[in-house]
């Protein structure tokens, strides 16, 4: 595991997923709901069912926490207490274990990146620390799964990264304001993280499959980096 | 389309998938089979599906021809008769509309390639010219598709990716005897080509979707080349 995932409190010698004071919040939405039990459930189990078929119909972008309310049959300010934003609402009904846009928020922090590493190779070694976690791992390749064989899931999976992890990827290779170069470079750098995940546990292509993250990071780390600052045209 | 799909008869105005002279042959097993019609296809169709089954149960390595001759209950002679190799067979029975080691060798065939390009870019745009072939990207997002959805599937493709294509690419990557740098290289090729068919063809990210084949091989190109020819530890 990488050291981020690991101040980021992502898994841990027990392989569970759990959360630290770093910001990576827990798919309930955090310790704001720690103190609650029980009642709440059938409520909440009802809001991530409508969730789930909202973001399904409408794509991330499209699906509304007052659409998904209304199909609860629940206030949005009920929906916006439980999950905070569409975005942790989105996570719990996906049963991701993380936040992508809090773990990227880490990773980007200041301080966290060794002086010795780029960029580039900082993010690709968070991406394999993440995906060193089998929770994690499994959760995002049951999602790529998703994305190849429907394409309303392909759809929503595309907006939801676009809006949490894209976005941000293309402000931080091209700093100012939001432009196609920038948005190019973060769909690059998606292409390659993309790729990877495919050749390495789903193909399990060799040696890549077997490599360690010393060794991804210095054949493809450097890929990450031009993707993000250097000449690509 | 690429100048060397083209010259490879793959596609056409038509969209029709054809066979020129350069060496890329038909699914059936090519000229050989061209004067023959009818009484054969009940045997012919036995074999592709003993075939498909052979394949799926022990792997692209682990099926023989004459494995797949006593399924279908004929002899070896006929399989090697009607469809030649175990590639050939595979591609029929998968129903490859090419072969991708005859595909491969025509890209690295001498006089080629374009001296302004690095022969990273030039495989790159080889493969994007396959894929602007409607019926190959079908072909193509298919088997990803199958992989990603079946562990047989996956090891099957794996098996004949590293027979047929990474093999050949290792070779070039690192002429001499078969090595672990020339293995490595090749699988660092197939993760940025398997992500970049995933991020174009299945999540659409834009503007990787949308990118013309020049903005692609500006970007992609050297990605390719360095996996091949650059520094990667």
């Amino acid at each position: 595991m990488s050291g981020l995932a690991e101040a980021a409190g992502v898994g841990g010698p027990s392989g569970n997923v759990g959360v630290s004071g770093r910001g990576v919040a827990r798919r309930d939405g955090g310790r704001r709901r720690s103190g609650r039990r029980g009642g709440d459930s059938g409520t909440r189990e009802a809001i991530l069912a409508a969730a789930r078929t909202r973001f399904g119909d409408y794509g991330y972008d499209g699906a509304t926490i007052r659409g998904i309310a209304a199909d609860a049959g629940v206030d949005a300010a009920l929906v916006h207490h439980f999950f905070g934003t569409k975005e942790r609402l989105f996570a719990a009904a996906m049963q991701l274990p993380i936040l992508p846009s809090e773990l990227l928020a880490a990773a980007l922090a200041a301080g966290v990146r060794d002086p010795d590493q780029s960029l580039g190779e900082h993010m690709l070694r968070t991406v394999l620390g993440v995906w060193d976690v089998a929770e994690m791992r499994a959760t995002f390749l049951g999602l790529l799964r998703s994305a190849l064989t429907s394409e309303q899931a392909a759809g929503m999976l595309r907006e939801f990264a676009t809006e949490t992890i894209l976005g941000r990827i293309a402000e931080v290779a091209a700093p100012g304001p939001p432009g196609a170069d920038g948005q190019f470079r973060a769909a690059l750098v998606a292409s390659q993280v993309l790729g990877l995940a495919l050749a390495r546990y789903v193909l399990k292509i060799e040696p890549v499959a077997q490599a360690s993250t010393d060794d991804l990071a210095a054949a493809i780390g450097p890929t990450i980096e031009r993707y993000l600052t250097g000449e690509i045209s």
